[in-house]
Parts: structure tokens; sequence; C-alpha cells
């Protein structure tokens, strides 16, 4: 299933923190740090917004996997697998939108699922 | 499985194209348009940052969904299924990074996993 | 002269810290505190974005100021003035922009003036 | 005086348009187009975020510098002069912020001074 390339993807992340920044592109993010890590997710996200302007399909696609790529580095830097996020989208999904919504004092995101 | 809920989730936001945008808060960011959706996007990518920033581990998991929520909003919206997003994901897997980064001009994000 | 509005609106922007948050947007946004404006700085930078992908004249301009207005009040909540900015501005200015780029290890941002 | 300075950097990035792009940065950044320098804005306000969020007075100088003088090197390439900016921020300046805001549909930025 295509869906089960998160949890594989976030394995290979986990490996790559043994490997050698000369030769690993995720290895080298490491070794930069965690500032550099944010700065590659805020410049995906501008780019999935660039090419979103654009109206471009396959830029979309494309820069939506970069920028979720990119969000699953900063997650396995911190030591967090991207099951806790897709838990998280779960649980908001058990949630009535609107009820939750009401209950928070500025609206900033959903936390139920719409 | 918990991976199966992006494809759950992109049925629900497909559904919320025909709900009331009073009631849903998907609906509410459809009628808003591109720009609003956009607009999210950047400001749960720079919520993800600074929650990085503070190093707090449950804040990164609640952004990062947040922030992976908004991108699928986006992907709805422009007729897009995550499964195109993961399986360009399961794509660059099959790649060798460095190399597929060496015909790159610029190295701005991965072609390749890693 | 125009250019004198930003040491005005500085003054003004320091004037707040001692204004009722119901009745100021700024004196509101000190209130929320940094993240707060932080939100700002980075929702104003991605409707900039927006304005120039649209190529929309006036809208550039409009949220050009909103970025600049709000990365003024992070200056004033962080007790900074514009002035210091201005002078790293004209600092840059009297470096060589080629040789001092070449001694930085990664280019992210000029420190000569072009 | 200081602020004189973005009139004068204006001037410079008017002149760079006609240099070469091998020898300046800004030159570059023209014959890259508009894309790459609207992922330097994104990039320097994510920079001037984190910044903030390490509270290191300095590299906030230094990070805004980077945002105003890439937001003005956008602003040269639409042909729009920093004065314009300046104007608005001065227009706003003469307008009672709250009134205005109340007559807004969604508050996401201050169109009075505060």
């Amino acid at each position: 299933m295509s869906n089960e390339i998160l949890s594989r993807l976030a394995d290979t992340l986990e490996d790559r923190k043994l490997a050698d920044p000369q030769v690993s592109y995720v290895a080298k993010l490491y070794a930069k740090g965690l500032d550099a890590i944010l700065k590659k997710v805020a410049e995906e996200a501008a780019e999935t917004i660039m090419a979103a302007k654009d109206g471009e399909r396959d830029k979309i696609v494309y820069e939506t996997a970069d920028l979720w790529f990119h969000s699953m580095v900063l997650l396995a830097q911190q030591g967090i697998r991207p099951e806790e996020v897709l838990d998280e989208l779960a649980r908001r999904e058990g949630l009535s939108g609107i009820a939750e919504k009401a209950s928070r004092a500025e609206m900033n995101g959903p936390a139920g699922k719409d």
C-alpha cells in the first residue's frame, strides 16, 4: 500500500542518523542541525504555495512531497514517529469539528476533522 | 492501520465540498478560496517551526498534524489525492539520492530519499 | 521625508506598550506575546509572496507594508530600533558584496549590498 | 540620516539590473526570476522567526535586515520604489486603527497604525 511509505521512510530517516554527511543528504541536514531542517520546512512550504499559485498540478504534488519529506526529517531528528502525527489526525476525526472549534479561544486550525 | 488515515481524510475532505460553509471548517476554507488555504499552510509551517524551536514534543506532533491537514485541504481543493504525494515519496525511495542530486543544478530538496 | 516614517512608527509602537489591548491592535499583539507576533510575520510574508505571484502592484505595496509593519512590531517588542536594521543595511553597502560572499560557507543572503 | 538608506539601496538595486549575474548577487537573483526572489523572502522570514525564538538580539537585527533587503529586491524587480511602501505606512498613521479595523471583514493586519 502506498500509505505505508511514511513508516518505511521514517525507518530510512532513522538509519540515516548513522550515515556519512558527505554521502547522505539527510545525514548532512542532521549534521547542520535543527535550524537548517526548519529552514527547509519553510522553503518547501513557500514552494508549495508558489506551485499552487501557478496552478501546476505536477509541481504541487512534487513540492508537497518535499514539504512532507522535510517535516518527516524534523520528526526523525526529534525522535518522533510519523504514526504519532497520523494518530493525531485520526483522533481529530473522532471529534465533532464544530463542537471542538466552539471551545477554542481563537480558531487557527481544526482540532476536529472539519 | 494508522497509515490509512490519509486516504480516509482525503475522502472526508472530498465530501466537505458539498457541506455548508457555516457548519464545516473545511467547507468554509473552500469557500474563501485558494489564498485562504495557502495562508493556513504558511501559518501552520510557521507554528511547526516555533514548536520545534520550543522543543515541545507534543506541540511538534500537533502542529505537524495541522500542517499536513491543511496541505491535504490544498490537495483536495486542487483535485489531487494524497496517494499521489505518497507515490512520489515512494518513487524517490527507488532513486539513489546522491546520484539524483548530482544531476540537479541547485540542491533545494531531495529527489532521492536521502 | 517619507523615509522618516520608520522612526516615527517605532515611536508609536513604543507608546503602544502602555495602551489598552482592547483598544489598540498593537497592544493586543504585545499582550498575546512573541509567538503571535511571529505568526503575523510569517503570514504577511506569505501574503506578499501571493500578491507577487498574482502580479498585482497595489497588493504588493500593501502586503509589503504589512510585512514591514509587523517586523517593526517584533523589533519594538524586543527593544530594537529600526535604525539598527537600517544601519546594518548601510554597513553592508560599504562592503564589496562579492568579496564578502566569497568568505561565507553557505550563501543564504548577502552581507554586502549586492 | 540612516533612514535614507532605503532610497539609496533602491537606487543600487535598480543599477544592478544592468550588472553581470556572475558578479552581482542581486543580478543573479534577477536572472533566476521571481520565484527565486520570493523563496528568499520566505527563507529570511523564517530566519527572522528563528532568531527571535533564540532571543538573540544581534541575529534579529541581521535577519530583519536580510528580510527587508530581499523584499526590496522584490520591489525593484516589480518596478516599485520603497517610498511607496513607506507612504502606505504613513497613510495608515493618519487613520484611526480601531475605526479602520472595524470596517474590515477579517482582521489580518492593521490598516491603521495600531
